[in-house]
């Protein structure tokens, strides 16, 4: 099979993009003398992350429960489980505890207590906010020593140490913005490290980590474990924050023209929201298109003019008139969304199909 | 079960204000004297689609290939495929056809010579443009009388008539500016068949409907066919528009908060862009929220305070401090989307799951 009987919208995986992509972040990893725990919520996908482990990966990171079991199933067993902890679903971490190594995330009393209650050994990491403002605690505070205290005191719990993601990476442009934040995020680690050490806790693991501030980093002396997911793929938003070049971006979705009017000035393509997800990308960022077009499916050059101004549900709306049957391959905004709204990849070397791999996903994660 | 005992996150279907909803649309059709063929695509599931049979649904529309299969294997063999025909994927169409009745959707001369020369005896629909702008022929062009004698004359194409859908209605606010659009869908579409049958050209069946417009229309004399999908669940954006009440809304999911730090004022839970879609709603129409909180996870009522300001691919954003394990009911922008992100739907009555439905969705849509 090759390219042109892929019937469409398709999810396409670019073969030797994704294995450079894995080599450079394995080598980076290595060159900078931490351990890489891949996030692989970004291709849910057995058979990239056994190029992963193949490639040195320490370990898998996941972002569902889902993920967990289907990565446990296939012998991943190494997995952190980088989400807050889900109270109501801790009898299903203590399941997969039975059958492999989950480690847990946590940030707040609450969940210590559940975990204290439960009585199941688990290795329990401490989510701390290095600027991102979304989860973890403050790492100045008192909280980080009280919980990682309770975390190294409970009988039968493991404290992993601390983990923390840059996620305020996805607003910046240019290199020397993102290793501001990158270095921002390391250097509240070692200082959060510090202080816990200072006061007497072991803390085992300094963990941070996202695409675009591990593609800049420079230096992660006292760094032991970076999560970047995204790297595996990228995408048009790594290559809007200067991440990534479009070289680089290794998933593509195949689309055709289905409606065409002569003389309107634009046309309709079959990937819409549920096939690009509705990820606007950085738009604080000026970014202003829901995804780019290369100029032929077999093409690596993006047209300078072509894009796609808006999804519907099943439909993408293009800036310009191509005939309907026309073969398109989009770059998407958001390459872990847009992989998360199909079932399988078609792998790809050069325009031949020489493989198909499963995304594995389930129930809204 | 109890709503209380759900896994989150998890798809929540209200079976009282589905029935409702269902009904009351059901009796419009007949009060306004056109038949219903409800589009499936909000729901993708066959438990929905056969109460909406039960109540006089003449066939169903569908907006992808993977649900048509879905449904006639399920024994719904009078199906609308309200998509322009993708000409790579004409070979599936004349697989169907040899199992059901299905007809397609097209607006221009490639499709039609693509359906010509394939042979197979199939009903084609032309789809006119009534004022959105996605796809469609102008219907006061001359390409609408030649695409229309074209399919009456083809030995093996049955013209099944013309067909709309009026999505600017999705950009309206308030009875009055939705009446407009829907009073425009109508008239256009009536115009347009008159054109036709004035140039001879037998004109079947004149076919319209968004649920927003739907919601409105006081009269269909000259309609045959409406296709609604959204009414059966609902959804925060058809609250914007006017075309829903909150009371409406069958559709919600069940979240929890997982992380919430001392006087942050701003909590996560874990429904994120994986669980509520990217869907931002109207924003042009002022609205700024990725969904709106129920006061209880039993309540009827919105929190008036409480809502999500950005979803990133698991985690939601909450502009308010709750404590970790609160769950919460959320009302999504966008049910279609929604619903599509998740495997199956927990069916309540009241506190208590009575069902799990499928929800089938395959490969990009």
């Amino acid at each position: 099979m090759r390219i042109a009987d892929i019937p469409t919208p398709a999810l396409l995986l670019d073969l030797d993009r994704l294995e450079t992509n894995l080599v450079q972040m394995a080598e980076r990893a290595q060159h900078l003398g931490v351990r890489l725990r891949p996030h692989i919520k970004t291709h849910k996908c057995i058979e990239v992350a056994s190029r992963q482990r193949a490639l040195g990966a320490a370990g898998i990171t996941v972002s569902t429960l889902s993920e967990a079991r289907a990565f446990v199933e296939a012998g991943f067993t190494d997995l952190t489980w980088a989400f807050p902890l889900i109270p109501g679903r801790l009898d299903e971490v203590m399941d997969l505890a039975r059958r492999a190594r989950p480690a847990v995330l946590i940030d707040g009393p609450e969940a210590v207590a559940a975990l204290s209650a439960a009585g199941t050994a688990l290795r329990v990491f401490l989510k701390v906010d290095c600027g991102y403002h979304r989860a973890g605690v403050d790492p100045e505070g008192e909280l980080v020593l009280t919980l990682a205290r309770r975390l190294t005191d409970a009988d039968h719990l493991e404290f992993g140490g601390i983990l923390t993601h840059a996620g305020h990476s996805y607003h910046c442009r240019g290199h020397e913005a993102l290793l501001e934040v990158a270095r921002q995020e390391r250097d509240v680690m070692l200082a959060c490290a510090a202080r816990l050490r200072t006061a007497g806790i072991p803390t085992p693991t300094v963990s941070i980590g996202s695409t675009p501030t591990m593609s800049v980093i420079d230096d992660l002396v006292g760094i032991d474990e970076i999560r970047p997911g995204n790297y595996a793929f990228h995408d048009l938003s790594q290559v809007v924050f200067g991440a990534a070049s479009v070289a680089q971006c290794a998933l593509t979705v195949l689309s055709s023209v289905v409606s065409s009017q002569t003389g309107a000035g634009r046309s309709i393509v079959d990937a819409g929201a549920l096939a690009l997800s509705k990820d606007s990308g950085p738009t604080d960022l000026g970014h202003a298109t829901m995804g780019a077009v290369f100029a032929h499916y077999a093409s690596s050059r993006l047209e300078p003019e072509i894009h796609l101004t808006a999804l519907s549900q099943e439909h993408g709306h293009l800036n310009a008139e191509l005939p309907v049957g026309r073969r398109l391959r989009i770059l998407p905004n958001h390459s872990c969304l847009t992989a998360a709204q199909f079932d399988s990849y078609y792998v790809l070397q050069g325009e031949r199909v020489v493989d198909r791999w499963r995304v594995h996903r389930a129930r809204g994660g």
